[in-house]
Formats: structure tokens, sequence, C-alpha cells
């Protein structure tokens, strides 16, 4: 097959076969088709579309460049999550044990940290000591006995997304809805698990910045796990504002602790809650206001905050990080307060410009690859809709130095909108698609 | 200026800055931006289109990406002509030695052949000796001196071209009307002259199929040359049959020269004296019809072919070429005859099949850098609407071996069409467009 003709196709508008798309990818993939021909194979595909049987094919092309991991092994119901990324996001954090301590499985398969919003791998290993790159055997095993684990993405499952994904961000070839879903899907569907919850984060902090937008990819996600045969349900969620109130490593895991040790309430424990119910009603037989029920009572008995403590453990991190978080965890060297400007109403947050702070501080990478600095983040305590005081606290920075603490704080205080009129707070969840 | 945001906004079907697109160029050609950016760019041109103004954009930065080459010693008025190439186009090399005897200064830097199409340099190569590796200075004083000189193009002018083509054929974006003509008008531009003249080819054996196709290709690089400030006049003519009879390398030098010589009349002879008397016609005070009787004069009382030997011994050739083709290029091992199956009408000739079946012979290259054997090719002396009888000649094969000459006959057999009806004879110009 001449690869060109499979590009050409779908340049001038045409539908594509499964035996076209697969010859491509695996040929990207495998090194025997050029950055030059694939990167017009995708712009054609962003410009023209692809249809849902595409997307597929697409897809499962992805996952057939590599391994998968099936977790044949693992006796509990299991559920996988995932969220497009935002900033303050730390569900995983929470979620992972919150189900585990609900009797489900959670093996997740996480990224890193890229532009401004956070990655699961990179907090987690704000805890001295603790390994996230785990063989599928030990990964396996210990979803098993502990119920969660929380591993790096390996190079052999779907290699395919990892090349054509530094491509499309070469290539201004990212944001199509096909091709998001079919690299979000791929990681997933490469794992198996009885259901899928897809985060997809709508907003200024988010990759799609409005819920429509959003709606678009949680449906088309959705769809094609729905034509693998997988079980998926996804959640349409607010990125207008952080979702937690920690932007950075060692703060995340901080404020997830917290949450679950149900010593917080508020949007970041409501969504872990709302994921974790979700799955607790679609794998058992629980209803949905008892599986909440439930995972607020985890929270609280002290359950979801013990399987955190053996996954950390697992992982060889230190697991006094559950009892007190800041014996263990980096601490920044300077940590400065966050003071209202003037008095009025919080009437929004640009949250890209706060997780750009928080890159800025050392605690993101601007580019893949780079160093991040554990240590340091902002925690911002307001949110949209509350009242502050001219001068009254609503947040800290924690910063390697005073320069890069005062930048910071001014960038944060520019985020902020405070306005004379009362505004009233986002909803949590847009809606749900899916199953 | 990050170079993905020029791409996502053609992506986008945005305008672009000239900016924005010499930024990209000019990158590329410097090998700051790579392949993955530049094909997503050429697919997104090639989807979204360019207007005018952007076609000139891109074209004066490939200019840019090079020397260029004024000629600013030659006295004669100067034309450059050029052809998107067909089969048995050998117009340049009467032309370039027609336009030198009528007083005019022809300055060709010419490629070589790809795919079916041949190519003047390989042409001209097949004459024992003769150098097309020109220098810039050697360039000018011969067509001072002499009138003519046809040279390879170098890789000092417009190297954006030449790295921008090679990426186009490798990722299926190749046919876009604004592309080709600023690939096509950058050469132009970038040498001196005071008239452009542009054969574009329509038909079987041309790069455009259709005489529309070759329209929008004519007018698009007519408005650029215009917009650039030049002269240009671009004649669509029809090449859905082989314009000589010879498709070949020594085949057709022994063409040109009989043509050059006044001993052939025909379609070539016709185009050749069309192309030469509109540029008499254009540059000096020549009204067309006196223009064109004084080309076929030139033709005719050996002025014409006494130039061609001056250009062949200022590059090196042996000029003895011009009196006895034969004594001097070299002959294929096997001469095969070509016999009509049956009788009737020709009624339509398949000029690419037949460019492919000289490939097969060895006379082309189906991959740039492969070799090709001066000696072989192919004359088929019918046209269509010429009246055929079973088993009489109407052609020959050269080639190297009997197998070899076998398949060819067939091929250009099952390229002819003999009907029972009489076809009328294709117009051999379609129109003219610019200046």
């Amino acid at each position: 097959m001449d690869l060109r003709e499979v590009v050409a196709a779908k340049r001038d508008g045409g539908t594509l076969t499964e035996d076209q798309i697969r010859s491509l990818v695996l040929a990207y993939a495998g090194g025997e088709a050029d950055d030059g021909l694939a990167a017009a194979f995708l712009m054609a595909c962003f410009i023209r579309g692809l249809d849902p049987a595409e997307t597929l094919f697409l897809t499962r092309a992805m996952v057939e460049s590599g391994s998968t991991l099936p977790l044949e092994g693992v006796t509990r119901p299991k559920v996988d999550k995932h969220s497009t990324g935002g900033v303050a996001d730390g569900v995983t954090l929470v979620f992972a044990p919150l189900a585990a301590s609900l009797g489900l499985a959670v093996a997740k398969l996480s990224g890193r940290g890229l532009g401004h919003t956070g990655g699961t791998l990179d907090k987690l290993e704000a805890i001295p000591g603790l390994r996230t790159e785990l063989s599928m055997a030990e990964m396996e095993r210990q979803v098993e006995e502990v119920g969660c684990a929380v591993a790096a993405q390996t190079k052999d499952v779907v290699p395919a997304d990892g090349a054509l994904y530094a491509l499309r961000d070469a290539t201004a070839t990212v944001p199509s809805v096909p091709l998001i879903a079919a690299s979000v899907m791929s990681k997933k569907l490469a794992v198996g698990s009885d259901l899928i919850l897809l985060d997809v984060k709508a907003g200024s902090g988010a990759f799609m910045k409005t819920p429509e937008d959003a709606r678009a990819l949680a449906e088309a996600c959705a769809a094609l796990g729905e034509a693998w045969g997988r079980r998926v349900r996804a959640a349409v969620t607010d990125m207008s504002q952080p979702l937690g109130d920690a932007v950075g490593n060692a703060l995340d895991v901080a404020e997830a602790v917290e949450v679950l040790r149900g010593k917080r309430s508020g949007r970041l424990t409501d969504l872990a809650v709302i994921f974790a119910a979700a799955a607790l009603a679609d794998l058992t037989e629980a209803r949905e206001e008892e599986a909440a029920a439930r995972a607020r009572a985890a929270l609280e008995d002290g359950t979801a905050a013990r399987a955190f403590g053996r996954m950390v453990e697992a992982q060889g991190g230190d697991p006094r990080v559950v009892d007190d978080p800041w014996a263990v965890l980096p601490r920044a060297p300077v940590v400065r307060p966050i003071e209202a400007p003037r008095s009025g109403w919080v009437g929004g947050m640009d949250a890209e410009a706060m997780g750009r702070a928080g890159v800025a501080l050392g605690a993101g990478r601007p580019r893949k690859g780079d160093l991040i600095d554990p240590a340091v983040g902002l925690v911002v305590t307001a949110e949209v809709g509350d009242r502050v005081e001219a001068g009254a606290p609503i947040g800290e920075v924690h910063a390697r130095n005073e320069d890069a603490a005062r930048s910071a704080g001014a960038a944060v205080l520019a985020a902020i909108e405070v306005g004379e009129e009362t505004v009233g707070a986002p909803p949590l969840v847009y809606g749900w698609h899916g199953s």
C-alpha cells in the first residue's frame, strides 16, 4: 500500500478503511513512515474529521501498536478513571484509594504533568521513596492485594500514542475531538477494566474551554468505548477555576490526605465522592444515594486513608504521609501569604494562569522532560462566589526564593477577579454521557 | 514567533501575513523547522488554499531562501520559458536556440525528468561531453555570447523549492494550484528576464488532466508574476497525446535537431515557433505574423541550428550533433518496429502510459536520483486523427534487449486507440493567459 494514497484520500475528504488507517499508524509507530507523512495525515484528519468508525479504527491500531494489560488476575470489579487534565485536579489521588476502600480495584496508568496542568505521577513522587515505575506483574499483584496502584504509563502500552502525541504537539494538530478521543481511549482500552470513568474538564484551566466542546469530547470517548464493547461513563466537569486549593506536588498530596481523612469539604472532595459513588453504583448492586453515603463514610471512618497508606507503602513510599504529611513531604523554604487586594466578591478565576504561575515556581514542566521541584506551589482558598475582605489571606505561595514568591503572588492576584457584585458558583458537574 | 501558531491559523482557514509565511519557509529551508511542521503546513495550505497575496508571500520567501541570477550583464532582450512537463516535450531544446537566433537571450535553468515526464537536462546530456553544471558567471557569459544556455538548477537558487517539493512528493501535497504556482514561479522569478513564457500542459500526459485545471494554474502563475512586476504569458497547450514523436533522450535530441534544421513539420515544430514568435512579438517591435515568419525562416535557413551548435559547443558537447546526430549520439542495441495492430483511425493516445513505457525502457527515472539510459526510448509517428493500416509501421522501440523492446512495444500499442471512425485532432493551444 502506498501510504501517500491514504493521506490523499483523507485530504480529499474521503472515508478511510480500517486497513488504510492501521497500515499508516503501524508504519509510523514502527518507524517505517516518517514524521512528514504522519503530520500530513494528522492535519488532513484534523481538518476533514474522522467519523466514529474511523476513530475506532485509529484507536484499535494504536492499541495494537503495543502490549496490553488485561488484569485478568484481579478478582475485584475493576474501574479505571481518567481526567483530561486541569489545575489543582487531585481527584485521582483521592479516588483510587477511596474506590479501593469500597471493594473496587483501580489500576491506573498515569502521565506526567505538561504545560499548565499537573500530573498524578509528579504529585505521588513528592512522597519520598515512592516508585511509579511498576512492572505489569507488580501492578496486577498490588491491585489484587491493596485494591489500587498508580504507575507510570510504560512505553510498551500504546507506543503509537506517545509518538503521535509528540508529533501533534509539534504540528498544531492537538485540538481535534477524534484525535483526542483516540489518544485518551487507546490508553484506557489497553488496560482491562469493567468500567471506564472519564472526567472531561471544561473551562479556562482545561483543554476544552467550553462545556459544549467538552461534551463533544465526552460523547466521542463514550461512543468509542462502547463500540469497543466496554462500559464508559463520562462526566463533563467544571474547570473554570482550580478544582482544589493546591497547585503543586507535595501541596497536592497534603490536600489529598486531608480529603482522604475526612477533614475537608469542598469541590475536590465532592467530585472524588461523585466518581467513587458512580463506580460503586455501576459495578455493584448499590443504589446511587447509598453508594455516595458509603463513599463519604469511607472518608470519615479512615478506611480510605488506610487504603492510601497501603498503596504508598506497596510502592515504596513512606506511609506516615497519611498521619502527618509534613513530617514526610518536602517543604519549600519560602512561604508567603497571598492577600485579597480589595474587598468584594470573587467573580472569576483564570485557572490556566494559576497553573502557569505554578509552573513558573517550578511545580510543573514547560517542556517534556524538564525537572520539577516537588516542594513549591500555590494554595488558593478563595473560590468563585466567595466574599473576600481587603488584606485578608486568600492563599499562600510556597517558593524556592523571595523573587519567585513575589512573581507568583502577583500572577495569582492578576488571575482572580474581585468585583462589587455577588456571582453564583459554577456547577461542579455539567452532565454525564455514556452507558 | 511560534511557528505552530502559523500552522494553526491556516489550519483554521485564516489568511496568513507575509511575516508568518516568510518565517515558516525560511525556518524550514534553514533546517530550523522540521519535516513534521512543514508537512502539516503544506497539508493545511492544500486543503484551505492560499489567496493570491499569500501565494505571492510564499513565492517571495522561497526566492529569498537562496541567491538570484539577475543576468544584468546580458544586453539582449531576455526571455525565460518553462513547461509544466509532458511526454515527448522537446520544445525547450528547439526554443532556446531558435529564440537566440532571433536576437533574444534565453538563460534556462532546467530540471531532470521525474516520473513519466522527461527532463531537458537529461536530453541534452545525451550529447557526449555536454556539461549542464554551469556557474552563474559561465551562464551569464554564454548567454551574452551565444544567446542561450541550458543549465542545471543549482542548490543556491530557490533551495526552499527543492526541499518543499521533495516533502510535498512524500506527503501527498503536490496537486495544489497555489503550491505548484509558487514552485514554478519562484524559479522563474529568481532569474532575470524581460518576459516569462509558460507552457502549461493539459491532458493525459500532463500533471493537469483537463484544460480547465491547466487554465487555473496558468492564471495563478501569470497573476503571481504580474504581482511581482514581471511580464508573463502563459499558454495552455495540449498533452492528450505526446507532443513530438520521440520519448527518450538521444532520440529527443535527434528529433530537435531535425526541427531546428527545418526538416520536420508537426506539433513540436508548430509549438516551438508559436513560443518563439510570442517572445519576439512581445520583446521587439515585430508584429505577430512577422515574428512567426521570422521564426520559421530561422529554422529553414539554418540559423537556429547554428545557434544550437554554438550552445552545445560552449557547454563542452560535440557540435557535430547538428549535422549528423547519430554520429555523435548513443544508439540502443535493439531497434524494433511498432506496427499498427489493425486498420482504422487513431482516436486517442494515453500519453502518460507512453511516458511510463519510456521509463520502463530506462529512459526516465521512477525515483529521484535513479540513473537513466540515454540511448533507449520510443518513436511514435502516429497521431490522433491519423489513418493507419494493419501491419504498417507506426513507430520504433529502441531498447537494451529484446525483452524490454517487446514489453515497451506492447505498452505503446495498449496506449493507442484505433477505431472505425475518424476523430478530429485536438487543438495545439487552448488559450493564452497573462500580460
